[in-house]
Parts: structure tokens; C-alpha cells; sequence
């Protein structure tokens, strides 16, 4: 422990320096323009494996973007940890809402600023370089391997099809992630629940033009106002989503266990202080904690259509378009879920427009046992780094390729994240501490020893 | 008449020539970057009526975009029509629909494609054309003056006060207008009413800033989905607009009138076909052409928040937007309304949201009498040209100004429009059939001689 403090005090800049790096290419996985700057991602993480101690390190082609594996193989007989993470990072946008530019990173007030940070690069780096403190100081307790994949911000679509024809290779006993929040600085947790991911972009079209919204106005049905009905009606007054069907497979949760949850240390206030909002929604009858993590949600993420510009222009317009997105819960399955979506939303169009669905992202959601070996050992890693026993938690984000390591690798994930609420992800504005950075990096070693203690 | 066909048909070439000159000038009124634009646009058509004839010709200041003023006062005990026109142009977006670029304007399948083609540069060109033919041939039978402003795409927020102020400059006994469409080239037709605007932008704010939807979404209220619902709820199933008190002022028309009106020829599956839609819609119990002419309407003209970009981003936005018109009709206030609408929508925003109403232009509608001097004029020179009497017919555009006139001047102004519904005016693609700026050029004339009879 002394050894391992020391070699990060020891070491605080350089780790900060090579993470800059990273943190400077804007591997935007949605963006065409972007491509170049994955495989310079790729090749970037590629490198830091192979300083940091691993014994081989490649950049493995996928349908879309590669994905970067490593590993270190000290001993056959002993159990694998595989690490993964994701090089790529959501877009920017809207880019003007940046204190500093996102892909410049810098450091103020004890953070890391710039998009990545913590989601995904920052917490990625916190194992290359626990595993970098491992090698050196010849502590290394078992075998590790490292599954860097450049498509998780747009739902993994390509690592799915990788890791069956590669499951021989990404043989593991537990898959280890960084790439969820704790409750609080004060208060570690361990995600144990995910939830799923249906994302679609749906296009309601009217007249063939945009008509004058005088001459026409009254008279010609207008796509933005049907979008507006359309949308409105997919949830009812307890916001519970109309959907026909939608609920049906939704796993219900015992008494105990909400009364369990509830006991998590949430503060109400300091979270609607902190998104500067004076209430909170959702559907009726469930806590704020429920409502994101034991049940689903739909969200408009984008709305766009006519004349957005300056001043006034009256038009009717001929199209309109929404992103919406709809969180899902164990057992609700995305492919299913768009269909019910797409049939439900075509039936609710009136006469006078056209409407198209496109499905453009999706996964399944996760639970995972707190009886687990790894989820002993992250508990004990942490009690000893915080000094208090982390909380289980359910999380309402999705990293949909967790639900699908299990099915086609047979193996469950550990998700130690150490990143926070305010850390902004998805958001301008991404950062992520140094403390959380740091305290990462002290944390994993120390999994790697209680693993391998309770693997023995 | 002859010599009239004449001077068109040895001139046509120089008009449009003419022409070109002005829709070259990207006179945006919306926009501040076109101010230097809004200048060039008004010396353009200085010079255009001083070398027609005019004997003076100036441009005066406004609060705003200023106004091109000229006069030809041949016998001061003779009647004075006043033409009314406006060299200001709405935006072009979406630019990429245009064939051809709008500011180049050609000529392409016998029709002049720009913006303002038609929308007012090509109908008020008529004027400046119909004006100098009456010049050089020495029949101008009475008085003369032009106001010109530049301010009408965005309502015309400054011409109220200016021509208060110019009461005694502006006085007239008509105002000539052509600033409207026919229904059909094989129909002629007069706009005896316009209805009045309102219009708002509404901006409705959740969160401080774009959140995480998995992590947040189902617990904040997501003001897009918000926004839907709020939108939603201003038309009920009827179609008819909820907001309190709306219709309050609305003049109900009798059956014998919507009778008469009903006889105007219309052709409903033309009218679908143009612009490619399988069904119509608006207020029960009304027709499409009683939906435009004398009911009021509610049309949101854009609306946006959230990611709009390519591929899937997902958050709970911080804000969502809307640009929201309504038509009026008699006896409507707009400021009334914009009031109405401000109280109703605040009201309905739900916990957990702030909304916000900024009023961005308004006007009230009018209504010109078919029994007056001018109208009388206005018909036997479309019958003289066209070869049969043109149909009285309410439009659903607004030109706010009109009624203003009326307010401020004490008098009626006459609409001669000789646009078509093809034009695209305030689309991309704006065009302008050459036929229908010929003819406009061959018809004024007629009325000059026929009112300045009637005045006798």
C-alpha cells in the first residue's frame, strides 16, 4: 500500500501528461469525419499497454471501429481479469457551452476538463496505470487482458460479432469496468444494475414544401404540431409510457428490496440544486432512485424542424424530426422494444403526414449479483481506499455490451466506477477530479489481490 | 392598349434585366448581418422610380429598415393612389433545397427563380414598370406615390409610427397594393381580407445543462418532452385552439356569405396534389378555403432542442424552443392574443420547468369592402386583361400594415395580387412566372384609368 502511494505520488504528472494525450484526439465515434482520429485513439491506448507492461498489444479490425486488445499472461493456472473500456467519446455539442475547448484539456480547481475525462479515457487510464504499478513492482496476482473497444457511445454495434469470433482469445473469469459514477465523493458504490437502450430518430413529413404558413395554416396538417401530439402521447398523465405492451416484460422488484434501495444515502436537495431545477418528474409512485434505476424511462434527446434561425419566419413546415430514446429494465429486450415503438408510433399518425422510424441504437440492461467473488473483492478493495464499505447500486445508465459479455462470453462484469455526477459526461464541460483519478488508480491493485486471494 | 403591349413587349428584356438587379441585393429583414444589404436594396429602388418618372424620390429613416419614398403629383385637385410594395425578403433557409442559388436569380421554364421573385421585388417591379409606361406615354391620369419599406417580412414594426408621423406626405385617397396571390392564372381574383399574426418563440429550460439521459432520464423533466406536451394541449381534437378566450373576438361569417365564398372554384385534389399530401385538416366543420379565409389558426413554424446531429447522443436536454404563429382574423387584437397565448402557456408549464414567451411580430387582419371606388377599378381592368371578372377572396396570409393603414391613414388600400400558390414564396424556390409579371404590368395601368373615372 505504502509502495503503491508512493509510486503515484511519484508519478501524479507524468500519468497526467500521457492522459492529455489521449484526452487531445477527438475520437468522436458518431461522427464520419471523425475516423481517422479513432485509429489514432486506438493506436495511442495501443502504446500506452505496451509502456505500461503488457506483453502483447494489437489493434484488432471490427466492422466499424477496432478495437484495441493487450494482455499479460503470468501464469496459465491462474484466474483472468479482463479490463475493458472504450477509447471513444460522445460529441461535443453544443460546443459553445465549453469554459475550455473540449478537446484541449486542462486542469482548474482540481480537475480534469475536456470530453473524455472521465467517460470513457479517464477511468480507462486509471487501469492501465494500476496495471503499470503492478508489473513494476512485481505484484502482478493473476493474468490480465485488456478488450479497448472505439463504438461504446454508439451502442457497441460492431463488439458483439468481435467477441464471438474472438471468444477463445477473450477467455476470461470476470470482466473489470470503470465506466459508472459512485453516489458521492463521501460515499463509494458499485453499480450492480444497468439499464438497457432503445434509441431511434423518427421523421414525420407533411407537405413537400414549406408552405406559407398564412396561405396554408389551418388548412394543411402541420408536421411539427403532429410530432408535438405524437410525442406528448407516449407517456399519460403518471408519466407511464403508452406503448402498448412496453411494460410486459419489465421485472418487478420485491418490497425488500425497494426498501433496501432506499436506504442508499441519496440527497434529494443537493441533486436539484445541482441540475438548478426546482422539481423533479417521473412516473408516479416510485423515488427519484427507482425511477432511473428500477425503471424504464423515454426521453426526447433532439427535436428539430422548420425555421430555427433568428427572428421570425412563417413558414408551415414540411418535416420534423426527435431522437427518443427509452430506457430499459431487466427483462425488456431492445430489439423487441423498437419493434413495439415503431408499430405503436406509425398507428398514432393522423392522416395528412407520412412518418418513418429509424432504429439507431440499442442493448440490453444488467443486474449483477452482490454474492460474487469480484464483488467481494471491489468491496474490500474500496473499504480499504475509502474506508468505508461502498454502496450496491443500481445505475439508469446503459453500457449495453455488459448484458452481452454475459451471453456470449458466459461471463459477468465488476463495474467500479469512480466517477461523479457532477463529472458532466455526455454534457460540455466533462471533467473529472484528480482525486477520483488518483484514488482509481490506488483502488484496482488492490481488487487484483482480494480476486486473486478469493480465486484461490 | 396597343401602345401599352407594345412598350411590354419592346421592353421585356430591360425589366427583367431590371429586375435582376434588385433580387440580387440579399435583403433579409430578419437578419442584422443584411443591414448594409436593407440600404443597397432601398437606393436600388430610389433609382428605379426616379428614372421611371417620379419626380422626387427619398429615403427616410425609420427606427428601423428605411423606407423609399417617391411621388408624381401632376395636378394637386386630381386623385392620389398610393403603392405600397416592400424591397425586404424573408430568410432562404434551407439553402440546399434551392435549385438555384436564391441571390442569382434566372430564368428557367418561363419563370424568374430568386427570392422575392414574386414576394414583393418581381409584384412591386410591376408597379415601377406600369408607372413608367403611364409616364413616357403621358396618360398618368392622376397623382402618384410610392412607400416602400423594408420592414414587412418581420411586421412592419416601424411603418406604424412613420406614417404617423408623414400623415401629411402619405395623404391619399387609395392605396394599391400587390402583394398577394390570384387562386389560379385562369382565375383572377382580388383579396378582399388578410388575416392578423401573432407570433412567439417559447423556450422552455429543465436542467442547468444537458444531463446523462440514462442516469437522469424518468427522474428530471425533460423540457423537450415538456414541450411536446405543452404544444399538444393548444388544439384539442377539433382542432380548435384551447387557449382561453381566443375566440372571443372572432367576427362569425353567415351561411349566405360562406355560401358565396363556397362558390369560388377551388379544386381540392389539385390543391393536395401540389404540395403531395393524401389528406387535409384543420378546424371540424369548416372547408379548407373557410380554414384559411376566416378562421383563425395555430402552426408552429420550427421548434428545436437537444442533439439534432448525426447519430445518437444520449441526453436529457437543458432547453427546448419553439417559434409558435397564430392567424387571426377580424375582429382579433394580435396584442390581445400574444397575451392570451403568454398567461394560457406559462400556465400550463408543469413543476420542474421555467418557461419563458418572447413576442416576435404581430399585425391584425383586414377586410376591404367589394363595394368601394377602387375595387370597382381594380375589376374591369382584370376583366379588360384577363377576359373575365375577377373573384373577391379572403386570403390567409397577413400583411399586418393593412389594417394599420386604415388606423393611421383613414384609408382602404386595394389588393391586385398576381402571384400564384406555385410561387413558393417564403420557400425555396421562390419563383415568379414571367406570364404574371407581364400581365401585372399590362393590368395597373387600366386601373389608374378606370379609378380616376370612378373618381370623377
Amino acid at each position: 500500500m505504502e509502495k503503491l502511494n508512493n509510486f503515484i505520488e511519484e508519478n501524479k504528472g507524468r500519468f497526467v501528461e500521457e492522459l492529455f494525450g489521449l484526452l487531445r484526439i477527438p475520437s468522436v465515434s458518431s461522427k464520419n469525419e471523425h475516423k481517422a482520429d479513432m485509429h489514432k485513439a486506438a493506436e495511442y491506448i495501443k502504446k500506452s499497454l505496451l509502456d505500461a507492461g503488457a506483453k502483447t498489444a494489437e489493434i484488432l479490425p471490427t466492422d466499424g471501429h477496432p478495437v484495441v486488445y493487450a494482455e499479460k499472461i503470468i501464469d496459465p493456472s491462474l484466474p483472468v481479469v479482463m479490463v475493458y473500456g472504450h477509447y471513444d467519446v460522445q460529441p461535443v455539442e453544443p460546443v459553445e457551452l465549453w469554459k475550455s475547448p473540449p478537446f484541449e484539456p486542462e486542469i482548474r480547481d482540481e480537475r480534469i476538463w475536456g470530453r473524455g475525462a472521465d467517460d470513457d479515457k479517464g477511468q480507462l487510464f486509471m487501469h492501465v496505470k494500476a496495471f503499470e504499478f503492478m508489473v513494476k513492482n512485481g505484484s502482478l496476482p493473476c493474468n490480465v487482458k485488456f478488450m479497448i473497444e472505439g463504438e461504446e457511445e454508439i451502442g457497441s454495434p460492431s463488439l458483439g460479432k468481435f467477441c464471438e469470433e474472438n471468444a477463445g482469445k477473450l477467455k476470461c473469469d470476470v470482466i473489470l469496468v470503470s465506466d459508472t459514477s459512485m453516489i458521492g465523493r463521501d460515499v463509494p458504490s458499485i453499480t450492480t444494475g444497468l439499464r438497457g437502450l432503445s434509441y431511434v430518430e423518427v421523421e414525420v413529413t407533411g407537405p413537400n414544401r414549406d408552405l406559407h404558413s398564412g396561405l396554408y395554416g389551418g388548412a394543411v396538417v402541420n408536421p411539427v404540431n403532429v410530432l408535438a401530439k405524437m410525442i406528448a402521447s407516449l407517456t399519460d398523465e403518471n408519466n407511464r409510457i403508452t406503448i402498448s405492451g412496453f411494460y410486459d416484460d419489465v421485472v418487478g422488484v420485491s418490497q425488500e428490496e425497494r426498501q433496501a434501495m432506499g436506504k442508499a444515502p441519496f440527497d434529494i436537495e443537493k441533486y436539484k440544486k445541482e441540475i438548478d431545477v426546482d422539481e423533479l418528474g417521473g412516473e408516479a409512485g416510485y423515488s427519484t432512485m427507482e425511477r432511473t434505476g428500477i425503471r424504464p424511462s423515454l426521453d426526447v434527446n433532439g427535436i428539430w424542424g422548420g425555421y430555427t434561425g433568428e427572428g421570425a419566419k412563417t413558414i408551415l413546415p414540411s418535416k420534423a424530426f426527435a431522437k427518443i430514446s427509452m430506457r430499459l429494465v431487466p427483462d425488456q429486450n431492445s430489439k423487441k422494444i423498437d419493434e413495439l415503438f415503431i408499430s405503436h408510433f406509425k398507428s398514432i399518425a393522423p392522416p395528412g403526414v407520412r412518418v418513418d422510424v429509424r432504429v439507431l441504437h440499442g442493448g440490453e440492461g444488467y443486474v449483477s449479483p452482490v454474492d460474487h467473488s469480484a464483488y467481494r473483492a471491489a468491496s474490500k478493495a474500496y473499504e480499504d481506499t475509502f474506508g468505508k464499505k461502498p454502496v450496491p447500486f443500481r445505475s439508469g445508465g446503459s453500457i449495453p455490451i455488459i448484458s452481452l459479455f454475459e451471453k456470449v462470453l458466459g461471463v459477468k462484469s465488476i463495474l467500479m466506477g469512480f466517477g461523479l455526477e457532477s463529472d458532466a459526461i455526455h454534457s460540455p464541460n466533462e471533467n473529472y477530479p484528480l482525486w477520483n483519478f488518483y484514488k482509481g488508480i490506488e483502488t484496482i491493485p488492490l481488487f487484483y489481490d482480494y480476486y486473486s486471494k478469493e480465486m484461490e
